[in-house]
Order: C-alpha cells, then structure tokens, then sequence
C-alpha cells in the first residue's frame, strides 16, 4: 500500500490507497494554517500521514512509499516547495527529506495538478488511456512542467494572476476569476441580473443563475467556457493529448460548461484534436490529488513498468 | 546512412546523412510547384531522393532508411498529409506509403517543424540536452503536437492566421506577420520611419532599419520579440524544456532580436525555467529540416534505443 498526501493552502489531506487505487479506511484533512509557517505545517503533514495509516488499521510497515502533491513552483530533483502563492510565506521547505526522514520510506514529490492528473490517469476520468508520454508526469527540466493555469491567452490588458503576472489562464477561468469578473460585470449591469441579490457571491451562485436563464451569468459562464477553450486549444498544439480533464472548483458548473467548452474548442483549435480530443470531468472529484499522490509513490517503487499506468 | 526529405511549400529538399548527422555529398532542392498538384510533387519528391542518394556517391542499398518531413497538419499513423495551408489543395496525400512502395526502405513521417527539432538535438542548438522527452518527438495522440507556431497568444482582435483561425503565435511573429504589421504601422506613421523608403518590405529590411535605429522598425522588432516571448512562457508553462531553439526567416534578425525575447521571457515567465532555459538560434539553418527528417529516419531503425539522441 501507498500514502497519498495533498498539500493545499488550507486543507493537508492524506489517504491510504492500495496497488489498484482504492482509497483504504478514511482518508484525513487537517487544517494548513499556512500562515504559522511552514515548520509546523511540515508537522500537520506527518500527523495526517499517521492518521491516514491508522485509519486504514495499518502501520508504516504496511506501506511501501509515500508520495507528495504540493502547489507548485516545486524543485522535484531537491524535493523542495521553492515559493508558492497558495502558502505565502514558505520558501525553499525540504518537504521530501522530512517525509523520508520521518517515516523511513522512499517518498515520492510532485505538483498537486500533475498528481491530480497521475490520479485521474490511473483509475479516473483517464483511465485506460495511453497517456502522453506513457504514463510519465511532463514535469520538465526544472518541475515547472504542467503549469497549465499558466498559459497565457490574452495580451490586452491582460489580468493580474495570483502568480504574480499577467494573462494567464487561471486568471480569467478559475473559480476566484468567476467570481471577480462577476463583480466587473455586476458594477455595469442595469440591474436586472438575479446576481444582483446574491449575498455572498461565489461562482457556484454564477453558474447556478445561468442554468436559471440570467442573462448576464450566462455570458460569465460562456465567456469562461471559451477561455478554458482556448487554454485547451494551446494544449493541442503543444501536446495534442487523448483527453484533457478539468478538475476543481469549475466541476460545480455541471454539464453546461463542459458542452460550452467542446463547443468553443472546434472553434479555437484545429480540426482533427478538436473532434478526437476527449474533454472531460475529474472522475475522482477531491480525492484525485491523493490517489494520485499515491500513484506517483507507486510508480516511485514500482519501476518504470508501472509509469505504463 | 539515411536520406532526409524536407518538403516545403517553394521547394522540397533532400540530403544523404550519415549516421553521426553529417551531410554526404550535395543536398538536392528542386521545385515544389504545389499548384501542379499533389502527384506532381509526389514525383518531386523522388526525384530529390534519388538525386540526393546519387550526389553521395551511393545506391538505395547503402540507405537504411528514409524520413520525410512534410508541413502540418499531418497523420503520422496513417502517413498522410491532411489539409496544410502551404501545400493549398493537397489533401490526404499518402506521402508515406508512396517513398516506402518507390524505394523499399522504411520510412519515418514528421511534420517539419518538429523534424528540425529533432535534427537541432541531435547536431544542432539542442545536442547534448536531455531533450523533453528523453529524444522523442512530442508528436501526440493525433500527431498535431508541437504546433508551436498555434499556441494561443491573443485574444482582443485576434489576427487572422494562414491557418484560418486566429490569435496564433505565428499570426504575430512569423516573418511574413513582421511584413503585414510594419505595412500597418507606416499607414498610421508620420512619415519619419526609413522603411518607407524601401520598395520590397520584408522582414529582413525590417531587421535592418531597426539596427541602423530607426524607432518604428524598433518597435516592431520588440513587439516580435514579446509575441514570441510570450508564446515561449507558454511553452516552458506547459512543458518546462531546457532549451528553446528558434528557428526560420526570423533569425535573420540577429542576436538583437534573441536578446529582447531572453528580455521579455524574464517578464512573463515563471522565474526558475526564465532563468535556466536556454534560449537560441537554430545552428543547423536551412539544413536542420532534412537532418532531422534522417533523424527521424534513424529512429525508426536503430530502435528505442536511438531516441536517447
């Protein structure tokens, strides 16, 4: 059996899963309280490991690697969370050597999307597809690789993203854009919009007012479907994957989004990907980051055979 | 040895290399004609074979196999060119089949620009790198992957790119896109610029009248250099390569234009792949095409061995 472990700006979630992706006994989500530093988030981190072992009536012993998922920008070769906005405040932690040295096991380190995306290749919305390149994350020369939220897609006036620059993806379709272009568009509506009256906006009450016909949420709802198209356009050109999976927040969409987003594609890309290319849902919902954690501890131990997920 | 065949939209190039991704004797360019149509070129495309093979003081025995480069979008697996906008009215030719049936070889198929890609990490700007995917082209699950010049750039009045959609990297950088954007400029210029006085604008002319410092011809060339800086964000975003190798009419710009985008990629890119990925010039030129479609061609049959280039 594997830990999976998912490290996010507030919720550390560890999960034991065994050689066929299943989650063993219930998986554990303690609070990051990222601002107490990373010291003690590096403590958060083990105790979930522990408790996720426990719960699965194992001990360590039970358990042939570990794999973490952290936001990125990590340094994969040093193990090492170099400088990331979701935990402000933590730099260069040895997230690796201290999972290794605490646990005494091989421990394997990846980005939270690319583990999300070992997850859903493994036994989720990717399964039984022969993934890009076999199986293997692109992580990159320098683990900067699948930094998909970061393609950029608009040079006027581009938005600030949370990464510190301009005219990435993440800053026009993830669920906080949603959420600011609404305020945008709310400011110069005439006040007909439904969100109008919406106390505390999030981009589930955006979608869920498009699905009621409001106008204004529906063009929010487009317009973001046709960002994610073009993002997903680059993506064939560059990669040409099988199947591209959204995961997160934007699931809450439902169906809609994702037509809208097919529809958009064969406008954006070119023919023969935008018909093969599969465009999909995250299967494994929350869960992807530490089953695929755990698949990435697999592959860690199982050698190069096993990266054929 | 093997033979490499770089079929372009004004002329189809053949060259004999041999196993260390030296030339032998004369590479062959004869005309494409493209509007003679495809089996005309098919014919070409012999002709240049046979001419290379001979220029090289050899017979098909001594030719292990043969790689054919061809514009996108291509089906690798089938080993068709689709529908490309630089052979106009050409589709669904059987390029592969054709040049194995005409000289008894096995033959490899590659779109061009990632055949050249090939040939710079073997020989070129790119040798000595442990290339993104351990040598192997990223070709992807349709054969549409490294359609660099498609990444998404833009998306407020987006250009209208050769390949009828818009926004696209090469829409904006290309050196036929240099052109189209300095005739704009002059129409709105006060008269000052010097490229008014040029006859024959073109991108070269362009390059030069920004080094004898003229500032519309400046602008332009920084403007090209932040397009393609931004395009290469993406790139190192999504892939994380350690060398990106810039390659065509463009480099005819010098290394002025290489050191605004090496500026601008620090601007807009991630700050460890800004800092650690290479950025350069093509060193194999014109050659790189029919270098890497042997490359390709010496892949095919030396194994998997082989794609460790």
């Amino acid at each position: 059996m594997f830990v999976g472990l998912d490290v996010g700006g507030t919720t550390i979630k560890a999960a034991t899963v065994d050689d066929s992706g299943r989650i063993v006994g219930q998986p554990v989500a303690l609070a990051t309280e990222a601002d107490r530093g990373p010291e003690h988030g590096l403590h958060v981190m083990a105790d979930a490991i522990r408790g996720a072992i426990a719960n699965a009536a194992s001990t360590i012993a039970d358990i042939a690697a570990i794999g973490v998922a952290t936001p990125g920008p990590i340094d994969i070769p040093a193990g090492m969370i170099l400088d990331t906005p979701n935990l402000r405040g933590w730099r260069n932690v040895p997230v690796r050597d201290f999972v290794t040295q605490s646990f005494g096991r091989p421990t394997a380190f990846q980005n939270d999307a690319n583990a999300a995306a070992v997850g859903e290749g493994w036994v989720g919305a990717g399964r039984g597809v022969r993934s890009m390149i076999d199986g293997r994350v692109v992580d990159g020369a320098h683990s900067h690789g699948g930094e998909i939220g970061h393609i950029k897609i608009e040079m006027t006036n581009p938005r600030l993203c949370g990464c510190g620059q301009r005219g990435c993806l993440e800053a026009y379709a993830s669920a906080t854009a949603v959420v600011a272009r609404a305020r945008e568009s709310l400011q110069v509506d005439a006040g007909h919009s439904a969100l109008h009256g919406v106390s505390e906006l999030s981009a589930r009450a955006v979608f869920d007012a498009a699905a009621n016909g409001d106008a204004l949420a529906q063009t929010l709802v487009d317009d973001t479907a046709r960002y994610l198209a073009i993002g997903a356009a680059t993506l064939m050109h560059v990669i040409d994957p099988e199947v591209i999976v959204f995961a997160g927040g934007m699931t809450a969409a439902g169906p809609a989004l994702l037509e809208a987003i097919r529809r958009h594609v064969k406008d954006v890309a070119f023919p023969v990907p935008a018909a093969r290319c599969a465009i999909r849902y995250s299967e494994l919902g929350m869960d992807a980051g530490v089953i695929g954690a755990a698949g990435c501890a697999r592959q860690l131990v199982e050698g190069p055979g096993s990266r054929r997920l």
